[in-house]
């Protein structure tokens, strides 16, 4: 990033600095920056920054910053603000703005509705390629964000077609809207969730999509500008859910200590709450243990080793499930697949914990006079415990989906702790069968 | 997503089934969608499709199809083909693009230079705004791609400013470009590292972002719309990894099953060695164990609780690491916080275990006449090994990005084996010094 003004270092170093900023620091810094960059510094931060901004600002000042906004920035930054204060941000904003900001204000945040802007470029499909052009000239100095597309609507708001500014200025001056716009267009509905509409960016490389209601009627687009945030924020939740912890929501010094805590403290004491099925597990097992110690020394391996594939399996599916590269309906293809994955990866670790086993029996001989036995316990049961963990990894983000939960909730901990408990049951079973009449 | 065509269902239908298509079935209902809408299916397919697409057509009908893509997008495509056939699509291209597509094809995939287009809408700062439109027109006829922003260049290419089309509509017709131009502009060099870009874009809200060389001349542009996914890719790297795998770098059932498994394999060897230490550990107590059966019921419990919070803190500055919110020297504050933090997740954890201990004494007697000694070595290892493994999975995404490795290696079944290690010799040692003289 390199900045040519006669004043270049500026806004840049505050950029550089502002994490390490307190807010009051902040503030009295953003006063410092020149007019001239200000603007885009402002309009570079999130919403929750300008939001700590403007309340730090004096009212007088508020006005000339929340002005710049676009509706759609306006109601982020807003709602970003404590109840109380929210009405006296409003007043602040010009009629037009108010209305558009109140009617967005209504949409969940996370749907198509609440990204949208409801300022778009309009034509009509009856205008000639010239009208058009200095009909579009007119609405961008009013207040018309993207000129990118323009979209040809009829006297009832409906959504005909689409230009690009490009197959405007490519047209011969004399034709009309309608000879060259597009008519099979993609929309989304008002309600369409932030995921969905990002993977239809993701999908097909547009600029802009409108947003529709259920009569077709243009409410509005949402631009791919905002949807490179929305990507990023769902794919930290989704990563954050597979590490384990509640998503966060914000970056991780502007979360308090305690409001941090409490996000990781849930899951964790869950997790625990799972994993003291081990102990009742292990105290099942704690004469076959009290005969054979030697059995103790592995079940960290074995129990790991099943969290481990299972943590694998459940982080790739997750995430090909929020992609939509695979479906609901396609777990029993991602089943099979699975458990072929979990024979060939569980035989692979057992071989080699076998291997492990003899080798150390013939160096140190630690494992008494049944090692053989033992080794093939434990490498039969790796082979048990990993296909065990690997379908059932791979199949529990296609249950919480069926449920209606979050597939990323499967987290690899989550995971972990399913396959400890079920990872002991049947190491303990290969045991009894295996070691019967000898060591037990 | 709707559409308005006559034969409006086809090209989305084709759409739903593509994934479960074989590639011959692709081929074939490809030249049964309708000319219209057939240039729009083919831009929104990735540029891996694209290639297998260009493949399996006929030499003469790769033209028009090929010819359709932008330079950049042409780009991938010919990188997603075997070398030997590259020639022969390099050749089905015109003159310009051969030149464009040769000069792209030198950077790095990842790199802002082999995202970029080279097609970009210019003007000179002296022009007036009219004949910077007028000028503007005459650039899309031919070929640019994207006329959001113009650049204002001198003569030797060097970039000036930018002025975005609203502010030339909006500007009077008389008034000159470098009246309006903004000369403080966001830049990227060539070889700018895409997660580097996708976090300027994120950060700064811009549809465009101009890549120069060292002397600024102005090379071509990225726009957001390429960088949506480029997010989501580096996203489902950082997911895969954390989950303990190689990045798959495609779809689930785009995977070979043994490309699949050898991504997989790879790091649970790795881990399955690294956990072997585990068994040799459990070794060097087998003596304690033989005393104290007791002790080995709630190893699982206990290793699993660093595990977990161990994954929980690498995810969560993995993440944090990946999008700039903390940097390599906030390591300190960062060890501080989550020192404190793992001392009271700990101190929950363990208070939350030995009231399990105690209960289940009560009820059903398990832990023998030394009972409250068990409970208080597994409540102070509880503390002991959750501290270590929240510290350790905080600080292990520093050390390995300060190597220089990629910080998302650190992963959550990584971390848990480096954990269950020293979870154990912590959990070991507590309970040689609690129970010395009693249970051992």
């Amino acid at each position: 990033m390199e900045t040519q003004d006669p004043e270049p270092i500026f806004p840049h170093e505050l950029r550089d600095a502002w994490p390490a900023l307190s807010r009051d620091e902040r503030v009295e810094s953003f006063r410092l920056v020149p007019h001239a960059t200000a603007d885009d510094f402002f309009l570079s931060l999130s919403a929750q920054e300008q939001a700590h901004l403007l309340l730090a600002l004096a009212p007088g000042e508020r006005r000339t910053w929340l002005r710049l906004l676009a509706p759609d920035d306006a109601v982020d930054v807003i709602q970003s603000t404590p109840a109380e204060v929210r009405d006296s941000l409003l007043r602040e904003l010009d009629e037009t703005t108010r209305r558009e900001v109140h009617a967005l204000m209504a949409y969940a945040e996370d749907a198509a509705g609440g990204l949208m802007n409801p300022r778009f470029a309009r034509v009509r499909p009856e205008m000639t390629i010239d009208e058009a052009i200095s009909y579009l000239r007119r609405q961008t100095r009013e207040k018309v964000e993207t000129v990118y597309y323009a979209y040809a609507l009829d006297l009832h708001q409906h959504l005909l077609g689409v230009v690009s500014l490009r197959q405007l200025f490519q047209a011969a001056p004399d034709k009309r809207v309608s000879d060259v716009m597009k008519r099979e267009l993609v929309t989304v509905a008002e309600h369409t969730d932030q995921e969905a509409v990002s993977r239809l960016f993701a999908a097909q490389s547009l600029m802009a999509i409108p947003v529709v209601d259920a009569e077709r009627r243009m409410k509005g687009i949402v631009t791919v500008d905002d949807i490179v945030q929305v990507v990023q924020e769902e794919a930290t939740e989704d990563i954050q859910k597979v590490g384990g912890m509640e998503a966060l929501d914000a970056p991780y010094f502007a979360v308090t200590f305690l409001d941090m805590l409490k996000k990781r403290a849930g899951w964790l004491l869950v997790l625990f709450l799972g994993e003291m099925l081990t102990a009742t597990a292990m105290g099942h097992f704690e004469e076959e243990i009290s005969h054979a110690v030697v059995l103790a020394l592995f079940v960290p391996l074995i129990i790991s080793s099943g969290g481990n594939s299972g943590s694998q399996a459940t982080t790739l599916i997750i995430r090909s499930l929020a992609l939509s590269e695979i479906r609901l309906r396609d777990w029993w293809r991602v089943a099979r697949r699975e458990v072929l994955a979990g024979v060939a990866l569980g035989a692979t670790l057992g071989t080699v914990g076998i291997v492990r086993i003899l080798i150390w029996q013939e160096i140190f001989g630690s494992y008494g006079e049944h090692f053989f036995l033992v080794a093939l316990t434990v490498g039969l049961s790796l082979v048990g415990v990993v296909t065990w963990g690997t379908l059932s990894g791979s199949m529990l983000p296609f249950v919480l989906r069926r449920l209606g939960f979050d597939p990323a909730s499967a987290s690899a901990p989550f995971v972990a702790t399913l396959v400890d408990v079920s990872g002991l049951v049947i190491y303990f079973t290969v045991a009894s069968l295996l070691l019967r009449g000898t060591l037990l």
